[in-house]
């Protein structure tokens, strides 16, 4: 059957996603022709990015699924004109890229690799197995960086809403379990969507619940930080040292503390990139499964906001 | 049977040896009793550092083996009054504190975390596995950080001296295989033993036919590397960056250009090192070994050197 996908995204991603998307479709079998514009009543399922003019999804009646190109659904996820099934985008290279930078920052922190030796004082690092490492998250990206730094040997434990098994991390879940991670978190990554329960997770009071001098890394989103709370806990000495990929404006203003504090790593939203490769065969292999009858993957829930 | 055995090292390293020894001993069920002082005839192994004033190994003549606490054996194994069997220390706690201090530094060098962005710039870095990583050396530690850095992803090859077989690794070996190793390597990692077949193995010529703009982390020894070639391949940008843990003469003094190299980062000797509780159970396994009649472990070859 011949399918048509409207691809509707911000400015010059389609040049990016043309050729995977056709090869990716080749590659399962599907017959989908991708445009980026289309008669409303034409369109089977909608590629799409929030950064696109298409904002009001009513008219598109025949749409079987909304395919989002992002891994955060913040912006998408509140549009009352959505009533199509909504897919948020898990890509293995994202992930992969996820896990690298973790890792990379994780191992700064334990390492000390912020304070290079000015003289010959040998001060040989703890091993992993006695720094702890906390994950707020243990979604796609939360768990897989979750099980690598317990393959390097951290010792690791997570938080999620539902409960959650990961081989090898302890796991806490709902808000009795977020004080045990943090209590115990040398290191801790916010892993968590933007949702109306994630808002401001780490605040004045939740910071104090961490060891003192702890390290905080923000690959999430920039909503899950306080940040005059997190400045503060920096000055005090509470939190050692943070690194922040997200914010909650970005791209961050010029004039913003962040950029200035000695103990602020701030990296422009590139912790992960969807790379339009992998990411072609995940929306395909999701349309496959639509059209076989089968459940849409990674679907977003309406209620959860994630 | 009693058995009794010398440690022989530099001051203090008794002190720090004496409770995980006995510990070690009664695990392993063996009556060895440690003693720092003791007349030759009566010793039946030795535990080992060059930096102990024992020089003379000749009048040892009950002595079944020379157990060095220390990794690299260049100080002891051209002694020509030792003619017992000598073997080198592998810990495990030693492997994985190399471990983590090469996944750190190479993760350092991929990430680019020396140069915090300063402005909002986003630049996605590739993925581990568009980063060709190389070992020089796939011993006890080189095979093991080179499976740690394919485990992450890296594209990763190794270079020893007879074949070797790592998975996920691509292995070359002998004066061939050096080149080989050299002309893909992003990053380059050293894990040789100082021997006369290894000495200034990166000098002018082997920097040379790294790819421009490489990255080389030498935790290996100092002798590895030809320094003199090496600050100008980094001055020429042949080289973008180093990382040094050990030098030709430790601790490196004051005046070293390389202390000030914008590039190089010196870490003082503390890669890796052997912890007391694990060296111990080594210790304990190697002479059960030797008693049972079984070959020691780890044995150095006197002929290579290492
Ligand atoms: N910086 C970047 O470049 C970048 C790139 C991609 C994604 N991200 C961010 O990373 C986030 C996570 O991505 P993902 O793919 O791992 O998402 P995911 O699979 O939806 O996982 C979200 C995790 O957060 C947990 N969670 C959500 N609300 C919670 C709450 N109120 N209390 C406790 N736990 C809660 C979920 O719990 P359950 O397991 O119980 O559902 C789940 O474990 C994304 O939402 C996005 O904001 C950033
Ligand atoms: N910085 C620190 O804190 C620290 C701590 C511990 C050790 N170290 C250093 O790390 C070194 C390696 O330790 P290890 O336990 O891995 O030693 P190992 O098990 O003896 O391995 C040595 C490796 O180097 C290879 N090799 C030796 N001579 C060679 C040559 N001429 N050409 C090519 N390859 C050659 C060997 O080849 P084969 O496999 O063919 O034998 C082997 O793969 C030690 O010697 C020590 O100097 C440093």
């Amino acid at each position: 059957m011949s399918l048509t996908a409207l691809f509707a995204a911000g400015d010059g991603v389609f040049a990016e996603y043309d050729a995977p998307l056709r090869a990716a479709f080749a590659r399962a079998g599907l017959d989908v022709t991708v445009v980026t514009q289309a008669a409303p009543d034409t369109v089977d399922y909608i590629i799409y990015t929030p950064s696109s003019p298409l904002q009001d999804f009513a008219p598109f009646t025949r749409c079987k699924a909304v395919l989002s190109l992002w891994a955060g659904v913040e912006r998408i996820v509140g549009n009352p004109t959505l009533t199509q099934p909504l897919a948020r985008m898990v890509d293995p290279s994202l992930t992969q890229g996820m896990i690298e930078y973790v890792t990379g920052h994780v191992l700064r922190y334990h390492l000390a690799l912020d304070r290079p030796a000015t003289e010959w004082v040998p001060v040989v690092p703890p091993l992993a197995q006695d720094r702890k490492v906390g994950f707020l998250g243990l979604g796609a990206l939360g768990r897989a960086c979750a099980v690598a730094q317990a393959a390097i040997g951290f010792d690791v434990a997570g938080w999620s809403r539902t409960p959650r098994e990961v081989a090898g991390v302890q796991c806490h879940s709902g808000a009795d379990g977020l004080a045990a991670v943090l209590e115990r978190s040398d290191i801790l990554v916010t892993l968590l969507p933007d949702t109306p329960a994630t808002t401001n997770i780490l605040n004045a009071t939740t910071l104090a619940q961490m060891p003192r001098g702890a390290y905080v890394i923000n690959p999430g989103r920039g909503t899950l930080i306080d940040d005059a709370a997190l400045l503060s806990a920096l000055d005090q000495g509470q939190i050692a040292a943070a690194t922040l990929d997200v914010f909650r404006t970005e791209p961050l203003p010029a004039d913003h503390a962040y950029w200035h504090h000695p103990r602020v790593t701030v990296t422009p939203h590139i912790a992960a990139a969807t790379r339009a490769e992998t990411a072609s065969d995940v929306i395909a292999a999701n349309i496959a499964r639509v059209q076989a009858g089968q459940g849409l993957l990674h679907e977003v829930s309406r209620a959860a906001g994630y």
